[in-house]
């Protein structure tokens, strides 16, 4: 996604520098553009180097997994902030991005989406690729919606599997991924019946997050993880949804034979 | 669960008759009492049984995990309700149960739940044990059962996981002791941190949900299980949970220091 959003950026005439988090940011992707490296925790070494290279607009990228308090190196200028980030920290993942946004911006940055600086990187609406969505993939989708909007003011990830209307899965702490990989044991163990290509996979940002960090992702990977589990597809929300490598995601739907929907978000149960 | 509640009901001087279900009942479990052998999808085998041994109250135990429809052994009776069995079918779990329920009734039986004839297998209110939920558990607690609410008409498993106002996990077709096995998994790689002793597993029957079937179990497993994934209790809905070795349940606490708390209904939010 890094990559993506900076190659989209660069394309407009914009300059881009990347700051990765390290540990956390993939080398690679960062290596086309001027980059630093900042260690979670360095929030003065950001102000003084984005201030340097002439900086106004951030773009978070990449949901972060809730670091603890001690993998942070907590740099002065962090520390002075320290009761702020201490009071982000105790809410939920939104609260956690919503205090880092407050920060940034009261220093004099502008924070935007992704999706504000390349929208070409959202997923559009409909259908990506051949397969469609029969009646019962439909139904299982509207359920998921309408699901994932019930459990949406908790803070929790927002997936789930649906199948024939049943709710197979539901994420929170351990991601799409391990989520699918699950229905992938639990069919094989046999604790779920399901004909092959049945279920789906259901995302959606929270009803009420902010839009411009920690949206739903949807890579090729995903795809891949949602054949291993035997679903008949995949359905996220147009428009509020992270396409990491569109036109790989379509090739893996194709080749699986998985529908890969964007869901108006006016349809929203 | 079966054994505990034969017991009680025999202790009452009530006859008691049991009746397997072939691959899923366990065989020490039953053999103290009269008991049968029944395939799923052999209702008229049941019928005929029950009648004969001049049964009326019918008490079914256990959660149903959904059986496909080919591994039932239809007998003759069964197949002449078959589609009153298929629409049962096409629900949730839920559904399906109280599809046998109505199919029991109609057949002259009365369905009670385990806690009609066997009060003494509930969850009391308060502590089991010695050991205490402090301040945080208690509001994990309260967001945990806010949580169950809110999924709960979307009939899936009713079990969270949270800690320090986290929702770490939700529970689906794995069950209870899949995740708290995941918790343990996503502790050891680091996907969650958390301090040892933190975080509470919370379980509770669906709001509207029919108590005569399918309550919320906590056993001696459940809390090795909790122990291993190293949260810091388990909150259960007082009078709506099914106990099994209620006093294996308090030495494992106590042995653990996890507190069990059975929480008044009336209390839920």
């Amino acid at each position: 996604v890094p990559a993506a959003v900076a190659e989209a950026v660069a394309a407009r005439g914009r300059r881009v520098v990347l700051f990765g988090i390290t540990g956390w940011a993939d080398r690679a992707a960062l290596e086309r553009y001027t980059h630093y490296w900042v260690r979670l925790g360095q929030f003065g070494r950001f102000l003084r180097l984005a201030r340097a290279e002439g900086c106004h607009d951030v773009v978070l990228i990449g949901s972060l997994l809730r670091p603890s308090l001690w993998q942070l190196r907590f740099d002065w200028r962090a520390l002075r902030e320290l009761p702020r980030v201490l009071r982000a920290f105790r809410g939920g993942d939104d609260h956690l991005l919503s205090g880092m946004a407050r920060l940034l911006e009261d220093n004099g940055f502008h924070l935007l989406g992704a999706q504000d600086v390349a929208p070409e990187i959202l997923m559009p609406s409909g259908i990506l690729g051949r397969t469609m969505p029969d009646a019962q993939a439909q139904a299982d989708i509207a359920r998921g919606l309408a699901l994932l909007a019930a459990t949406s003011p908790f803070d929790v990830g927002q997936a789930a599997i649906v199948a024939n209307g049943h709710v197979v899965a539901l994420e929170a702490a351990e991601g799409t991924d391990l989520m699918l990989e699950r229905v992938v044991t639990l069919r094989q163990e046999g604790r779920i019946q399901l004909a092959p290509d049945t279920g789906v996979l259901i995302k959606a940002p929270k009803t009420q997050q902010d839009l411009r960090f920690d949206l739903p992702a949807l890579g090729p990977k995903t795809v891949e993880g949602a054949a291993q589990a035997k679903l008949a597809g995949i359905a996220v929300v147009a428009g509020a949804t992270v396409v990491a490598e569109i036109e790989r995601v379509r090739a893996a739907a194709d080749a699986n034979n998985l529908f890969v929907v964007g869901i108006n978000p006016d349809s929203r149960g």
